[in-house]
């Protein structure tokens, strides 16, 4: 039961920051990750498709006989993660719930800035996640549309990414917010920018990290937590394979060997 | 036969361009409109992807008893044209064709620029289908992947969107072209930046008013041009048609009455 593999998903390349991040704190752990890179993005479709495709990839990491299930998509927890909770007995860890108790537990003026897809903040799901946390807190949400193609072409710190940001978070920070939720997994990559134009006074928190976090202390809980070496990681993407392996070695920081192509239904 | 309709499909909302040129040039024709939302953006999925989202709308259009086909994409065009050709018995036009003809026809230098997403560079479609016509003809083809994210965010004439353009067309502009083929139908609406960054001395070729020509000739050679008042467009989208009527609204230049919601199998 040990033995069994972390079961995580996302849209395409940018659930890579939770593997990372679960792979750096877990690093006994057997993982297996799929990119629905035949069906990104997710932030622009609408609930019913991205629980279609979210449902039919929970169904093929099931079958592979995961201990547990990693949403890694912000959009797929959003609008998908209570269908799958109710489709699926194994435990399940969407990315909103942890990131949302982090910027809680952060905060000092109460105030709680999310930025994500058009998808995830249309979704309201941070907003009602910190809200359950933390009743009194405000809520600043902002959809940024451009930084995932941004991120997918690899300018990461360039001036369009800067004044496109500017753009974006000009009306967070007249906001008074002191924590900024990046609500996608893309966005741990622009964190320089970001920092640089929320200014040093606004905490950052990526949800990659509290992620990995919730999926120790679930295993470790369940006494699940595998404790060998030798871990292997499989990473499967539903279209152009070879172009996932090549973008995802930016966002790892290490070449993948091998990216196996799995076609879904719907 | 004369009253069939004239079917048209994109990846999502950028094939709109095209319609309006073909209703503006044939505006007693029929037409029906499909953009596959639930899938877009082709320009970054490869081949075998694009060709089988293609077929099963070509074989939703061709149900439909249409009297010609439109592929209103560059990239489904550069990567699924021949094989909608062989599946299906009416004529079939793409939008690479028209475009490369007329920009042949526009060039003095013999050095002819095309920019699109990656899948329709990559393809080298435009590459083959100029040198078909002009074979000693010199090409320079860019890929400008964050222009489609650009144009649905509705930043078409923003400083970001000029810093983006200065930054693709640096070396399109030292090649000494003097035509640029706008290589993916959502690239006409950034026609004032485009021109602004590229100078007076280089003509921009939208293939969307080529193709709507190239659709007026083959109807009007097979004497299947419609000559009767109160022509009707309809228009599907496969996922969220409320949000494609809003945006489609901007391109169109009037709002859409209705878009109607066709699911796909694959």
């Amino acid at each position: 039961m040990k033995n069994r593999p972390i079961g995580i998903f996302d849209s395409g390349l940018g659930g890579l920051t939770v593997l990372k991040a679960v792979s750096a704190l877990l690093p006994n752990e057997n993982v297996i990750y799929f990119g629905d890179t035949a069906h990104v993005p997710y932030g622009s479709k609408s609930k019913k498709t991205v629980t279609a495709y979210s449902l039919e990839i929970a169904k093929f990491l099931t079958a592979r006989d995961i201990k547990i299930l990693v949403i890694a998509c912000n959009t797929a927890s959003a609008v998908a993660a209570d269908v799958i909770r109710k489709h699926f007995p194994i435990p399940v860890v969407d990315v909103i719930t942890p990131g949302s108790r982090l910027a809680c537990e952060t905060t000092k003026t109460g105030k709680i800035a999310v930025i994500g897809t058009e998808g995830t903040i249309r979704s309201g799901a941070y907003t009602k996640a910190v809200h359950k946390i933390k009743e009194g807190a405000v809520v600043i949400a902002k959809p940024c549309p451009l930084f995932v193609p941004l991120v997918e072409e690899g300018w990461w710190d360039e001036k369009i990414t800067e004044l496109t940001a500017r753009k974006y978070l000009d009306e967070v920070k007249k906001s008074g917010a002191d924590t900024l939720i990046l609500g996608c997994t893309h966005y741990p990559v622009l964190k320089p920018v970001l920092n640089r134009v929320m200014g040093g006074s606004v905490t950052l928190v990526d949800s990659a990290e509290s992620t990995a976090r919730a999926v120790r202390d679930i295993l470790h809980k369940k006494n699940l937590l595998r404790d060998r070496p030798n871990a292997k990681t499989a990473v499967y993407a539903s279209d152009d394979p070879e172009r996932f392996a090549r973008l995802a070695a930016n966002i790892l920081g290490k070449p993948l060997k091998k990216v196996y192509l799995k076609k879904l239904i719907s």
